[in-house]
């Protein structure tokens, strides 16, 4: 049984979806791993991770434009406001969605559905540097 | 150190919760595993999981209904609509709740409480047939 | 390669996030594993997992707040009533939020970022005994 461990940093331009599915496919594949777990974790609190169709933009599209209003700026019952505007609306964001995603490995490849992309999904507004850490096991 | 990789088809009937625990508990109790991690992950992005309580069937039903009210169809900003009025919302809840769940082994057994249950949660409204892979590791 | 697994015992006092990083950091230490994958594991269906920021309180004060209000008490088309006005809600609030999380181990620590914490997320108003599975493997 083998794992490997791995950073990278994705820097985001502001609230959207951006996508990591290539970057995880080649970590796995670095690791010539056929059969295992990896494990996607981003470090922070104001992105997520989401796994979700890559094949038609829209769909990003109204992600965003569902949880924009879900968790709108401007909730005038918020205390935690130093941080701006889109601050804590980022947390509550990231709170529902995913901070770690595991995968399964088969063949190789981590068995993501013909549609599924994954995706590091930015709450604030402004361009952030985010580090993503991507773990597997197997053999 | 073994591990073990299955799929598992679910035929779903359109919108709802379909309990796969018997489908992990026999998939767990086959690789003789008596401590590690049981993985289940779902290849769609229109379907999800979710461990909810299996005793009243009348939580299923309100989980239906606070979806459904949270994510209805027919929101007019929508502009992913060419594969139907159920399948953004569809995605949406997908988002909302998980595409992968981890679950320790112990004893031989996925360490889920009294009360849990592992369902499929399916958010389109017609049947659809869905791939679900299970990943364990231990010994 | 080696695993471990422990449960813990969280003594919830009503609704609120209760910190466990310091109980999953002395778990990982214990065990000795410098790389790996530790997962956290809760046996409950009204309460949750949820990774927040641990530097300001008021993100929890609002993190409350908004769940508060996106699934309240007294939405009167709900059906499971028997177990209290505070059961569904805290149902539907652990299907928002997670059940299991997994965070890899690298230098021998979770690799939790600078403000992230580790929370359960408690969504009954009475004080529950919650319990927690951690499972690690790694070398």
């Amino acid at each position: 049984m083998h794992q490997a461990i791995d950073n990278h940093i994705v820097e985001t331009r502001g609230q959207g979806l951006f996508e990591v599915t290539r970057t995880l496919r080649s970590f796995v594949a670095s690791t010539r791993i056929e059969t295992g777990l990896v494990t996607a974790y981003v470090r922070h609190t104001s992105c997520s991770l989401l796994i979700q169709e890559n094949a038609d933009a829209d769909v990003q599209t109204d992600m965003m434009g569902f949880f924009g209003r879900l968790v709108p700026e401007g909730m005038d019952w918020l205390v935690h406001t130093t941080e701006g505007p889109d601050d804590m609306p980022a947390h509550i964001k990231a709170a529902l969605t995913q901070t770690s995603i595991g995968i399964p490995i088969s063949g190789g490849r981590a068995v993501l559905g013909t549609w599924q992309g994954l995706y590091l999904f930015e709450h604030r507004r402004r361009p952030h540097r985010r580090e993503l850490v991507f773990h597997i096991i197997g053999e």
